[in-house]
């Protein structure tokens, strides 16, 4: 195994994207509880955004949601999220909870309600010039209730459409990440439910469109890192939605559900070239703190995926590989356990106070004051939420 | 297989239970969909409720949902449903929906909420009282969302406790049914999360203490008509909560996923004397019509009851004996689906023309004026929803 | 709805390939049951198949495995198929039964071992010449059981070339076939485990590569006619695997589990365009009869297939059209459903009368004397298996 | 989190029985590979079980399995085992490799059939009393393949009665042990197919009759840990049978698909009083080694269950209560996993040497020669496998 004084360097300059929505109430359909504390404003959630990267060093920056984050003016937003040091990230549209989309909206039917998803991916476009984000997320939630309600051909070659329009309207710099998930809202069929609907749907369109991975949008017992090897394989991994589960799309915290998963993912994501300063990989959260606090919340979540990437980095990939040619089952799989089941936490917290950052980030949020300050000062206004 | 004329007689009398809340508006943790028409009271409700009675002669009762469906005067309002031609019938108690319940109800660590959400249940008892209503319907939504959150075998045994004391307030004629769900929104451990423990629970109240199943509350894959016929040989199975679903719990109309499940299902409660006029099982629908016409879906929903009852009754249970005993696995397998195969629509439409009743329901309720009064009628006010 | 005369005539012409080894013994690791009658030779599967066409009028082919079905004159094996009225067709190689394949065949890490299989591949085209086969099908039964046991990725590189290698020895009118599995044998990671796998495998060889949809062979609530949609609108959808399943690759009876599925299924191949005489698409049968007679289960298969092939074709796909593009979601399912709950059975026995055949074709064989025949005739000697 | 030196005697006495099939051949359905050193005899397996207890000091005993390890003379095994330091353990019937059982065993519908089931664990309990067992494991390999097939509550009817007269011959100090499977080989319906059938049909019994909890045998998603916790409150766990699977039964290694899981369930045996000197509950293995060596896979078996177990007992229960009572999530799920993430294999290699074991038990096999003594010795004959 390698040590961690040779994988040190390489947690450098990792970064997780936390999103605007997870300093929000959210929940399940039968509840959403409020807590104190809770945003107010967009400014409001970048500050706690800000704050989980002040304790962590991981999270650079945010993604918005739009509408929940519009606001007039992105270059003020822009500038207020610089000075408390994090960018604003990618840009996530949103075409389900409006009424019009009841039945779809890139590939509604009704061509007036296809072009007016189509408008508000442009509105997204133009928010995107005004933060400087590359990535414009995808995520379709369309799909049918019932057998023989929709004609799932013909709406995907709306989908494919729709997608041609909003792409050509990008700038060179900028990408579309179209994201899959098995399920939910829709319950019988999902316009784009698996990898393969993506990946085919992106590969039509060019190169600057890619594939959005959530690790809760899958199947039971799908293996997720073949998914992540295969796409990294086909140039198309855009990015990642971490957050974990048991069940279906429960979006915990990531890496609470089943920890070697994650480690898996992660290695596969080394493996392939797709972690480090050349990677064009996003790394983002996309979870809901139902029940627990949420800046702790997200505080946990990046050092999970921290741990786990260092832990993955510890795996001797010389002698891993001359098990595997030898096919030495055990050895090999041996080889890559014993990386797992490493404890690189000592060797975190002093990494981390050797770049001025906290060693116990959790315990330096918690001792900061920052919870206490918040839940005095955001009295009074709507808390912000999913809708 | 029996003739269509040999299980007629056995048709009559045929009751399922509606809900009130499937006529308010629901909808998944996304977005919940407005449509006009949408009752504001519980009045409407159960107005709303007779009318599917009205058209299909198989919904002579309406659940309520405490606290969904207060109301001042139950007296008045069972009059009221009663000039209507139904009843009211089993209440649901709600331990979900209110902040204290965050971390559970009847399982909490803290007495006071234990003790509160007890409370919630001798108050459903008054109603119940008020109502003439035999079930006290408890769905615990309770659980925990990470390892270690919560002790679960000290939550299993509070819950014994909780539900003991409820029990005892219970009359003679009064019954407890303890529904369980595999999952959500509790995402890691649901403290009723499948049939063997709410039977464990119920069979340590005692006689009148039985055992709900809702079709859409269990693992992939389960054989659900192997627990009807083993919740009947024990005694335990106190009704159904009908509905369908492709993955988790998608509240769908009963039958639209897989009406051959249902007609196993029904086979199951037919064979083990669960069906009929001397069966206390009761049938009830839960479900969520999101994107459907509420009144309509329920009227689709309790017709499908019907259709795959029938198909189920016309089952040659005497040849299918035979060939069973004679391990004839081809020949049992067809005089089982040669049931299922056939159409029983024309039958069933003169079935009900015989007893005063529209061939075609939902036609008729199509053109019967009720959707397009209740639109222009139910204007202004804030429509019922789930919370 | 349209009438049954208006689609009768688009019943000709149905095709249903029977497997060779769905004749011989088969079941689960625990034990495979033999049975009297069991073929002991190549000849006395076609002589089986033969039979179920025979009866059905719909088995006009029969595939065959390489090596189970080695035979030193295909010509001779030609000819004596034709004599009993069918074709030999699809041929199926297999690289997961000799001990070098353990780890791997076409995706192995030792070049000698994918040269094996790779020359197995090449006996297969051999065959498929003295055959008149026009496609090659591969099951690729590779890949892992332990988290770092092999790479992944290097798998799929490796699998690609071998690929190449074997698609560019195949003849202009040939076909290569693959078909995907969501796992087992293998247990942590299969190679091909999705259709998008297999997709962008058989994408990059060429045009005449194409996908198996083996209905078995997905995730739990997979929407599986969702794939077969997308695979038809890509142009890549090339044989199906027919069989059912309740929880992974059961292998029973097609229609048998969820006959609902099997209808939305061929209901796509019908809107796409993928059934009749100007489809490429393959219909094969892919079962393991453990408990039932194997001839009596070939013929309710194929029969399953034409029962829900009717219902399918009968769907009013005008209305259902108008209604979709209402966004009238229950009119839209009723249309749909409306086709699959009517009661094709006896319209499709005078069907076959009108067209020679018996109108019973389950109860003619068991009439016919063929079985006991069997039973009396085929003592000694070894009976096929699957190995 | 408690210190190792704090839980190190709890390590004492550990054990986990294995099984004498696992060092013989095993495999899926496709293919069974046979490997050089297989076992030949029932006396080589114990030996090889006998070589697991001496490098690992964890597997004191050896399961057998009748008639698959069947001999004239019992009280000679024992002495056998006994002289190579470890005793013969729990007796597990078979009834799903006789043609008779085909369609039923203990459930059959023929009365001769299940007496000859019946008579087969009186055979099972001779051998107890010659070898000094305590338990008689049953699984229950029955159920239907299809629907219609077989009177699911009739077989559940017989299944009591058989069980009763099974039970009834056990003596005093014997037990019923009773294993539930989710499905496989039975594909449409298994006789005991949850804890709750089990618990119902031992609980029927009487004291001495408990449930066998095999950790491949669920749903996917079900919390496994839960079931442990609520069969301890009942007072009904009798065994585990480990191994570990990512999507059916796949029999893998304990603790390699998901080591977390592991954890979680050996922490609910701690803290429910069913690890240690007190506890009845038998741990146990049941596993396929397929592609990899069989005593090596025994030896990292119960590796993972002693490291799991170790960290399971680090947990500071403490703290945990009192984070659990304060509604403290984010601190709950710290403290559990604090445990978990804790690299113990340091420690446990002292902990071996203190007791005179080696440091790396697998490394100590590999160097000793006993893989190359047998895999010349066993040359010729017949490889002991599943059947």
């Amino acid at each position: 195994m390698k040590t961690f004084s040779e994988i040190a360097t390489l947690l450098e300059g990792q970064a997780i994207e936390v999103p605007s929505w997870a300093y929000g109430n959210s929940g399940t359909r039968f509840k959403v509880f409020g807590t104190p504390g809770t945003p107010r404003t967009v400014e409001e959630k970048v500050a706690d955004a800000a704050t989980v990267h002040r304790f962590t060093g991981l999270a650079p920056s945010v993604a918005l949601h739009i509408p929940w984050d519009l606001v007039d003016d992105y270059a003020a937003l822009r500038r207020y999220a610089e000075d408390l040091g994090i960018r604003l990230g990618t840009i996530n549209s949103n075409t389900f909870q409006d009424d019009d989309y009841k039945l779809g909206a890139l590939t509604h039917t009704d061509e007036k309600i296809r072009q007016k998803a189509i408008d508000h991916h442009f509105e997204c476009i133009d928010v995107m010039h005004a933060t400087g984000s590359r990535d414009l997320k995808i995520w379709l939630a369309e799909g049918t209730n019932y057998p023989g309600q929709g004609d799932m051909r013909g709406r995907q070659d709306r989908l494919a459409e729709s997608l041609r329009t909003i792409y050509d309207r990008l700038s060179e710099d900028q990408r579309l990440v179209l994201e899959y998930k098995f399920f939910e809202p829709a319950f019988y069929h999902t316009d784009v439910p698996d990898w393969g609907t993506s990946y085919v749907q992106v590969a039509a369109l060019g190169e600057r469109a890619v594939v959005c991975l959530d690790t809760g949008h899958h199947a039971p017992g799908t293996n997720i890192e073949f998914i992540v090897a295969q796409l990294i394989r086909l140039g198309k991994l855009g990015s990642f939605d971490f957050n974990s589960r048991f069940y279906a799309d429960d979006d915990l915290i990531v890496g609470a559900a089943d920890p070697f998963q994650l480690f898996r993912i992660l290695f596969e994501c080394i493996r392939g070239g797709a972690y480090g300063p050349d990677s064009e990989v996003a790394y983002m959260l996309d979870q809901c703190h139902n029940i627990e606090k949420k800046i702790p919340g997200q505080i946990r979540s990046v050092l999970n995926v921290q741990e786990m990437t260092a832990r993955a980095l510890l795996v001797d990939t010389d002698a891993l590989t001359v098990a595997q040619e030898d096919g030495d089952v055990l050895l090999a799989n041996e080889i890559f356990m014993d990386a797992f089941y490493t404890d690189v936490r000592a060797d975190l917290a002093a990494w981390r106070e050797g770049r001025g950052l906290p060693a116990d980030p959790m315990r330096a949020y918690l001792e900061s004051g920052y919870q206490e300050q918040i839940e005095a000062d955001r009295v009074g206004g709507t808390q912000a939420g999913w809708s």
